[in-house]
């Protein structure tokens, strides 16, 4: 197949809340073959910033655009995939945004090639089998204890059997609150649901606090604590795991390149890698830090906050490995990331679990209706020329 | 002094070559106080891309661009700057470009308090001298070994005491041609100038292509040799670095962030950390760097190719340390790079050195009739509304 076209779209809701809620707005991308065949696929990361980078002009042979560099190029098979992932990396390699932005586009070149060969993604990588996936509801903390133990009930109610709490009040207001809204969590998810803590980066680079509230929290039996500290802080991270918290650490999702994923890994000490497929550059990316954490007997797990194209696109990097048991299952969502699949998407089953879709590529498909609905009109002129304009899907 | 307003320069050639030369375009940003006076910064990176970073519409908490991060901020002394830069930081978490666009704004703030405070940026760093620096002039090889003679003999024409070439051919055509490259290149310069070699990441993760040619440059008396693998192949690095080459090496100019670098100078074991501050977010994040390149007992290169405001916003960081003695100097440049800060910069000295500029903030001022000459008007509309439109410097 030759890559005819490369179509990109900004959808949002028509009022963004300033809240850590990433299902408001979404980048999404569909190529386009010359033989009909079309792949999806979307990027967690911002719209505008992200689409920069499929159009923006030459600054020298370090910055040259996505659509540069994939536009009429050959895409068969796997091999393929990674080559092209490979050229847009190198020709944006002084582009900083290239990973979130091309990110999109990979998901959709194997979405694409997957049809063309009529298999899943995860057998394209490699595995013979899909594993279904225990699911966590992923969610906010409600502003009080009180509301979290709601939320916590209402998730109960619907049949998970795993949830992960995350930021709002978390480490704005004082320890005892802290463990007031984890204790919340649990109370109102009842015995047996494991509950995962997501402490949105809140404490930075201070292990001394990480730990004091390890040491609370494991009263609430967390499966694990999530990014207490700044992405960045790998040396903190170390410190903190030298203390021997009495919790599992998770973190990663701010791994933008794979380096960055191996040296919390190796460097950081964690015990689970939390890695966007919608961030770290694609399905591509993300399939080798799952083959690392592998090797280092470590648990991969997908970072997921979009729609279930991007769920799709993350479950079948970690699939076809058993032991990595998790999905990160986003339970909350505005009616655009809702409806971006609508009807397809990835059901609970009735064990509880999620089951990686078995159709030709990813497996889910966009519904147009949702893009034309939530659609924001771009419009990018340099010297009064039209470098991009977006269109109807 | 409230931050009124920060104005985005996007400035370009008239045409843009597909080379490793990246003063064919640039990046500004103007602040401007609530009391006239005004700061510049430069970024080293895709202008259309860092724009979008501080216009782009708000995604969630973490997806919130820099200029509704900055505006209306007081800012007074070093103090605000970091905490402003933070903020920045913060705002634009999730935003992959956010350390490129960020740079830009982040010198100008320093720039701007240096006026306010009647100091030369290294003093609010905290240095109470600037010692000279020895520049290397920075050029691409020749397309052939004869072409490299002739250039590093011209350079020597010109006075340099020491030169590094890069990029062009080296690893694209044989180890006999890579050898036959770094020997016309000492032939050309004489046997006194320093020579140094950037591989320009030609050998990605094969640290034995790049050992192999370690061995053999070592009889060209290099200073170092510079990024022979790929940016993020720190594990590489450290292969290479185990098996003792007889040159020092070099890397870090695609560090983007603290921790990046951080990696690569605790992990991947280089002897020279070379930051380019229009990318790694900025003057205040590249003295983190420098400071911890002291602690760690290695030596801090600026990364420098872009215009003697970048220039001058490089030597101020590591001006204060006297054992730092390296400044890339870019010697060649276009018109618009050349013309950018004409007629004040940063002239190579009788004694064949560069002085730090002791006027305040930068030192250096921009040429408002060379903005003009080379401005790309920009317009970017979502759903017909403008969201930036280039304006007159």
């Amino acid at each position: 197949m030759r890559i005819e076209a490369i179509d990109l779209f900004y959808v949002a809701l028509p009022k963004i809340e300033r809240a850590a809620d990433g299902t408001q707005d979404s980048f999404l991308v569909r190529v386009r073959a010359d033989n009909g065949l079309y792949g999806w696929g979307e990027a967690d990361a911002s719209p505008l910033v992200s689409l920069a980078a499929y159009i923006c002009p030459m600054s020298h042979s370090n910055i040259i655009n996505i659509n540069e560099a994939l536009l009429g190029e050959t895409v068969n098979d796997p091999d393929d995939v990674r080559r092209l992932r490979a050229k847009a990396g190198a020709y944006g390699l002084d582009i900083q945004q290239i990973d979130h932005a091309v990110a999109a586009v990979d998901i959709a070149l194997w979405d694409l090639v997957g049809k063309h060969l009529q298999e899943p993604v995860y057998r394209l990588l490699g595995y013979r089998l899909a594993y279904p996936k225990l699911p966590y509801a992923s969610v906010l903390f409600g502003d009080t204890p009180a509301e979290t133990r709601e939320i916590a009930r209402s998730l109960k109610d619907k049949g998970f059997s795993a949830a992960k709490f995350g930021w709002g009040p978390m480490g704005k207001v004082s320890l005892e609150n802290d463990v007031a809204l984890v204790a919340a969590a649990r109370d109102g998810l009842g015995r047996h649901p494991e509950l995962m803590i997501d402490c949105g980066v809140v404490w930075g680079q201070d292990d001394g606090a990480a730990y004091e509230r390890a040491v609370r929290f494991a009263d609430s039996r967390i499966t694990w604590m999530e990014e207490p500290l700044h992405p960045d802080a790998v040396d903190a991270y170390r410190r903190l795991k030298d203390r021997r918290p009495p919790v599992r650490l998770a973190a990663g999702e701010g791994c933008d390149f794979f380096r960055s994923a191996e040296d919390l890994m190796t460097n950081g000490g964690v015990d689970f890698v939390q890695i966007d497929v919608g961030r770290i550059g694609g399905i591509t990316v993300a399939d080798q830090v799952c083959r690392r954490a592998r090797e280092l007997g470590l648990t991969y797990v997908n970072h997921t906050f979009k729609s279930h194209l991007q769920l799709a696109a993350s479950i079948h990097v970690h699939a076809g490995i058993e032991q990595f048991r998790y999905l990160e299952y986003p339970a909350g969502g505005s009616p655009l990331i809702l409806g971006l699949t609508a009807p397809t998407g990835l059901p609970v089953n009735q064990k509880g679990m999620v089951d990686c879709p078995e159709n030709p590529g990813l497996g889910v498909d966009v519904n147009l209706e949702t893009v034309r609905k939530y659609q924001r009109q771009v419009r990018i002129e340099i010297d009064g020329k039209v470098l991009f304009e977006s269109k109807e899907p």
